[in-house]
């Protein structure tokens, strides 16, 4: 039995690996790194950081290996996102069994915290389903919370819901019923223009937690362009942006 | 100016603290305690044995101090907590300036993260409004995270919005219209009773984290009274309980 090991290890900033992630890593056989192609937007470089931080020497062995390219011809989001993740736990059961054998403990380096927007354990119940595998997962920091914390701001109104989706999701269907807070990730830039700026604060970070942590916050019809224009010229200069950002509605 | 450090601890497991709590909590010149009375409810002990675990010898300085007791007489849910948060900012203001004087760093242990459902940034606030204060937050994992690492689950349905929300919302405003997944924290007791249990599935975590986890996960009508059972044993067990579950509708 395989011991499947998804250490979340926060969203960019190396001080926000917890002690146990810590201790998990170096307690693996093997820390498996996916490379996503030669983009600059491949994490597998701050995971390899991550890795020369904080494993002591003679720890777990690492071994790189190449992530199937997402077919974009398949037409129905959905479909493609789950053809993908098949196609994904095919290489990852390929990269276990080769590199780990029957037993042993191999962890993934997760962004942030696991549950959140990403689809390493999705892809594990796959695997699930051809190894024998048990999971475990270790919990890290989100960038919702380097973004509440960078800004010095509570999630939630006092005693209130709030709600977190997607970029997508907000310039599809707008902003939800009865929604008072509404987090967004995973906006390819600027889903926010589908709301009248005036009724709504927004609080944006990009590269959140990191040195290049970026934040903007006001009314959302006084900042909108400048964080688009923003968001423009620090994807140009790094190759590749992650951005997260709250709006709520105002009083 | 004094440097108010806000100090995200995790929620129960002290190995959830990351490096920079730690770096943090190590810098400041003093760690103030706040005593939230004799109930067993109290986590003044917790945040005491986080200080002896994380702390160098020679750190800072730790101060207890008891805080107010909540007015129950005040009808009005919103204006009570206000009131509430007034009085406690007026014992924290004399606390900071009779142990720290008019400069210094002063942390506080924050349960989870900051930002989530706490009252500590609200009242911090309200000191930075009567002394010179700098507020500096470091986050911390949720309860949240505890709950969807020990039930190896995913928060948000695959692209999918989720909601956060209080067991009293749940109570009086029922599921709220368009969510899929709910949240939910700070739960009296049984709020899901509210729901037809046959509709929705439930994964339910007591003491997320720590040594006395408890975990039950099922379909709500299965599982509901079994949760609520043990959820009092529990609670009469160790004369106080904290727990959160996640509802998701089922297809
Ligand atoms: C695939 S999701 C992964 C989220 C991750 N699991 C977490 O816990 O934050 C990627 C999205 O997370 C957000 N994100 C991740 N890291 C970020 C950072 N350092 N700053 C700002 N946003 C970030 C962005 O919205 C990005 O589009
Ligand atoms: C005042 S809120 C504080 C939340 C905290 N800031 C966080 O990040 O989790 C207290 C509520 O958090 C949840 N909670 C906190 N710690 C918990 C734990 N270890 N297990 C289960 N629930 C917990 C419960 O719903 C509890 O009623």
């Amino acid at each position: 039995m395989i011991e499947l090991l998804l250490v979340g290890v926060g969203a960019g900033n190396p001080k926000h690996l917890t002690l146990e992630a810590i201790e998990v890593l170096n307690s693996a056989d093997l820390i498996l790194i996916p490379r996503k192609g030669t983009g600059k937007d491949d994490l597998a470089e701050l995971r390899r950081a991550i890795c020369r931080d904080v494993l002591s020497d003679g720890g777990p062995r690492q071994h790189e290996f190449d992530l199937p390219v997402r077919d974009r011809s398949t037409p129905d989001y959905l479909k493609r996102v789950e053809d993908w993740h098949d196609a994904i736990a095919d290489v990852w059961a390929e990269n276990i069994t080769a590199q780990a054998g029957p037993s042993g403990r191999v962890a993934f380096l997760v962004w942030g915290d696991p549950s959140l927007y990403d689809s390493t354990l999705r892809i594990a119940e796959r695997v699930a389903r051809k190894l024998p595998l048990q999971i475990t997962v270790i919990p890290g920091i989100t960038s919702v919370q380097a973004l509440t914390a960078g800004h010095v701001i509570p999630v939630n109104g006092l005693g209130a819901p709030f709600t977190i989706t997607t970029g997508r999701r907000l310039r599809d269907f707008g902003w939800p019923d009865g929604a008072e807070t509404l987090v967004v990730m995973l906006d390819a830039g600027g889903a926010f223009e589908v709301l009248d700026g005036q009724h709504y604060d927004i609080w944006w970070s990009a590269f959140a937690g990191m040195p290049e942590e970026i934040r903007i916050a006001g009314r959302l019809s006084d900042v909108a362009a400048q964080i688009i224009d923003t968001r423009a010229a620090a994807r140009a200069d790094h190759g590749w942006i992650m951005d997260v950002y709250l709006i709520r509605k105002r009083p």
